[in-house]
């Protein structure tokens, strides 16, 4: 993958996940940062629209010899990679195990995430009180950690799906974060968090930690 | 696959992708129907929440050997079918038109149906009016149509990724019909629809179709 870069922002899940990804994976990357702060929303900026129609981070972008190559979308862009540089792996031999990671990844990347991401904070705001809001975030995250400590309980051992790290574990470390930082009750998932502290140590996933990327705010993280 | 039984509602559109995936395979299932209508709640019931903890539409079980086995999500459930029953193919050839296929998928299943799916409808009756509602639907709609129509007039021909029918289009299809029930101005995406027109022909998005399902109202599609 010639000169990867990564159109990110340091809090946006979608964004982390793929940095995992990219860093499991040994692959060079430059970091071009988006900002999504409420107060300056550049993924709506004329400029980011013409990488990434949806306006949405992350999009990877590479040369693929003469040509221009832009990919978005987390999920997408994991598969690729993937694809790509099959080892080391974060897909499992078999194509149940294969499936039970993919739900595990669905259930964060389109049953929690969209619900409080930055957009549908936005949008909510024009709506509703900031109680509400959190009750809004709070309920969702919660809903899908039930699934996912349901089926963590019956099909994962050391991580999400058996003992190895895969897709499902790099999907929902950033979503435990965001559970964190919504105040989330944590009591009810004992055993995504306990996966959760086995992954966050590996140097994929410290090295891709928001507070280690370099539009990370300097005097540590905003609320 | 031995007796597949797909748990389904008729208008559910990530229930109708699944069905188009086994209907286009070729896959014989039983049609195991779960009513979502708002009055009803089935999902929620004590008996569907063994069946999928996370209570959503589709959940398809099957017999291997002996033991039962349950997935769900319908992207896992799509590349699980795409693994095991690859022909007919619904995905491409060549990492990057796989890669385009699944964001397309992803654009439609985390970009556009979590923010108009039946609980996050129940859930905004709660905060806020009818038209703020239609108006909240109407616009994840469009705004994810917009980068899908950007998508299919860069990479698509005949259908959405080139000129074979893809997972993009199983995706799109059930995606439009919402954009229609939720009347968005379809005036923006003249290449999707023409898409959807070829698709919507072939034999198995006919017989997936929301109107062919036993549980479907018998005097036509409710409002």
């Amino acid at each position: 993958m010639n000169a990867a870069k990564l159109y990110s922002y340091y809090r946006s899940t979608s964004a982390w996940r793929v940095r995992i990804v990219l860093e499991y994976k040994g692959i060079h990357y430059i970091y071009a940062p988006v900002n999504l702060a409420p107060e300056v929303t550049e993924q709506d900026s004329e400029g980011y629209g013409s990488v990434n129609p949806f306006r949405q981070v992350p999009t990877l972008e590479w040369h693929d010899g003469e040509r221009l190559v832009r990919l978005a979308q987390s999920v997408a862009i994991a598969e690729y990679l993937e694809e790509r540089h099959p080892t080391p792996a974060l897909l499992p031999e078999g194509a149940l195990a294969r499936a039970r990671v993919r739900r595990a990844v669905e259930i964060v990347n389109s049953g929690i995430q969209p619900h409080q991401n930055s957009r549908t904070v936005a949008t909510l705001r024009g709506l509703t009180g900031e109680p509400q809001i959190a009750e809004w975030c709070r309920g969702a995250i919660a809903r899908g950690l039930g699934a996912l400590e349901v089926g963590a309980r019956e099909h994962g051992g050391r991580f999400s799906v058996g003992d190895a790290l895969s897709l499902a574990d790099v999907f929902l470390v950033p979503q435990l974060y965001n559970a964190r930082r919504f105040g989330v009750d944590p009591a009810p998932f004992p055993k995504l968090f306990e996966i959760e502290a086995r992954a966050a140590v590996h140097p994929a996933f410290v090295r891709a930690h928001p507070d280690h990327q370099p539009d990370a705010p300097k005097n540590g993280p905003l609320p």
